[in-house]
């Protein structure tokens, strides 16, 4: 068979079985997780064997250090795995919630209630764990899956869907689980065009990924972009919560995207702040890029271009921008940021209450670090990623972001007049 | 300027007015509609004058009649779009509302707030009056709008638009309400390049628009392709609700999108309720095409070839198709429908329940009509149309579609550690 054949049959099955995932039980869905969770365990030194493989190709092929780390599954990221999948059978099914029911003067009553969203097909590169991490969420969610991993992590992606489904193939849909099975580059391409049978596709990766599969697909997208996030210190904040929270959300962790790239600092309270500041950030290694105001109160930083206010740095460097208002503020962040997640630290209620309604991000934060964007950090249990997309979810998407809703109508004979 | 600068600048400006509209206060909001709704009575013989224009120029190139019809404004049509900006005044603002509010263990507090979309761009065809429903439901919901009408209305569109952006120059933020101000098919393809400016696009009219929309847009978009509706008749279904209900759901309006197209019935029932279901269809000029076990019962019907199954006939024709189980209709159904609105009529508690849950349509219906899919029937209010997509809204579409949600998170100087 074509590998177009071959491809659009992967997804007509995987839509076919979706109907009878979508009514699986709770308990059977919480079954097939725990038993992926324990088959991960019994089958390490397979996944490990196929994880060789891809490391040594990988070496072969010169991939960065960086990614190479990525590739890796080591034996506690095995643990990981399975610990992940057994958290989501603990957590709350989300399907069958009816999340509104309203009369109608005709005595029609009305139900919204919360359902599968059908078939979702995840594009991924390098960390292979994300495999078992997206076959959990989309089982629990109800929905089926297809799977498509870079090709540097061919081997192990394979190994992990292999190892997960044998595990669960007496317990769910047989078809609900699928991994496109071979490296061909042409079968993105055609993956992209099955918009009858995909009606989700979460793309996971570089921006050149991600702008790619955003360009060419037929069907509805939700992406992460990239994190340009930021922290604004207002005139009024506390010194000491400032340069916590600023130092924060910049060094604790800068390879992430709700790390800050650019500091925002209300010139009346510059002079008190950036240098306290700013020694502490030059000692941890971060390099400061500043505007010409900045630099008059420090001039020892880099000069900062208007290029650099867009960039996701994810690493120490550090734009630093005064500014005379908080409409300035608001403005700079609704124009350079990328709607991910920004702060402002303030003791002005006003000033609060204008900036968490005005900046148009998905997560606007008010005394506390950008960090806490994350799905476990808000108590949803579980990440399938952050979107900063504007329709259908934002921000940190869990369970319920992979589902959406019917109208259920009970009537008694009600028709047209 | 060149037109794809022009479209761009159209774009960027709505967009950076779309941050002032977000905060614009209801009040200001309700008094520009009906601001708007006061100068389309005013201006009504001016508006009729460009609506002339259009319409010559349609009888010249020999539009269909039904084309010409949905071109005219008469001065009932031109009331209709009054009293519908007046009613969209009337209805709660969807801004603002929290939807959920939850604690964190580290004393975060984080609330889902409803906030509008940003700017939302409407291609659309014929019916010029949309021009002045879209425009309504934007400015209520918050968003900028960026209207594309069809080249056929080209005058009459501007009309509308001039009508009501001159009415509210002084109350809402300039360059919220934008209409492309050209024919020239070209400003089309370089609207739906614009993916940073342009946040949701919503595509109106036939089929082959929506779908060159669809496949070459970059931007989210949501959009109704058709609606291939079903009732099916169970077993245990009341003779007289059954024939009632699926009358109504052919015949009362058979042009509209959620008229039935196939009707589905139990073998055990067939008998009894065909025939009579049968002459009343016939007398009320409905062509039945049936499968080979409907022209045992009903021998006088025309063969149904299975492509019929797929059809939106928008016209006096019904497929009909006799099944052995409820599981068979479910599968007819979720294979040819087109996920818009069916039903089932029953009065067996368990298969209202099966079918309620295992039809994967936007609206699944016991005991009543498929006409009632309607944002107005549904009690919303106002409509903007109908989804059968899966994301971010399905079924019919008013205010709180047209918005999304941001995370605002409170602390008190939270860390991640």
């Amino acid at each position: 068979m074509n590998l177009d054949k071959r491809i659009k049959r992967i997804a007509i099955e995987a839509k076919d079985a979706s109907f009878k995932l979508a009514t699986l039980s709770s308990s059977s869905k919480n079954k097939a997780l725990r038993a992926m969770a324990a088959a991960i365990g019994k089958s390490s030194s397979y996944i490990s064997s196929e994880n060789e493989k891809d490391l040594k190709r990988a070496k072969r092929d010169k991939l960065s250090s960086a990614m190479i780390d990525r590739l890796y599954l080591s034996s506690k990221r095995m643990k990981e795995m399975s610990i992940s999948l057994r958290e989501i059978a603990r957590l709350k099914d989300p399907l069958g919630e009816i999340t509104s029911l309203w009369d109608r003067p005709n005595g029609l009553k009305i139900g919204k209630v919360r359902v599968p969203i059908g078939v979702i097909a995840i594009i991924y590169e390098s960390r292979p764990n994300v495999t078992s991490d997206c076959i959990g969420l989309c089982l629990k969610s109800g929905n089926s899956v297809i799977l498509r991993g870079g090709s540097e992590a061919y081997n192990s992606n394979r190994a992990i869907y292999q190892v997960l489904t044998d595990a669960v193939s007496h317990i769910i849909p047989k078809n609900t689980i699928k991994l496109i099975p071979t490296k061909d580059r042409e079968a993105l391409d055609y993956l992209l065009r099955l918009s009858d049978e995909i009606d989700l596709l979460i793309p996971r990766g570089g921006e050149s990924l991600i702008r790619y599969v955003t360009e060419h697909a037929t069907m509805p997208v939700i992406k992460h972009y990239k994190g340009v996030c930021h922290v604004f210190i207002d005139k009024s904040a506390k010194i000491n919560m400032a340069i916590d929270i600023a130092f924060n959300a910049k060094a604790q962790r800068p390879g992430v995207c709700n790390a800050m790239e650019t500091l925002i600092i209300h010139k009346d309270i510059a002079k008190k702040l950036l240098p306290l500041l700013g020694e502490k950030l030059k000692d941890a290694g971060v390099e400061l890029r500043g505007c010409a105001k900045s630099k008059t109160v420090l001039p020892w930083v880099k000069k900062v271009r208007e290029k650099d206010y867009y960039k996701e740095y994810l690493d120490l460097i550090l734009n630093l921008k005064i500014v005379d208002s908080l409409s300035e503020a608001v403005s700079h962040i609704n124009k350079y940021g990328s709607s991910h997640s920004d702060a402002i630290v303030t003791d002005d209620h006003e000033n609060a209450y204008r900036f968490l309604r005005e900046v148009d991000s998905a997560c606007v934060y008010l005394n506390a670090s950008t960090r806490f964007t994350d799905g476990f950090q808000f108590g949803m249990g579980a990440e399938m990623g952050i979107s900063t997309d504007k329709i259908h979810a934002r921000g940190p998407m869990a369970l319920e972001e992979l589902t959406t809703y019917k109208y259920i109508v009970f009537g008694n004979g009600q028709i047209r007049v």
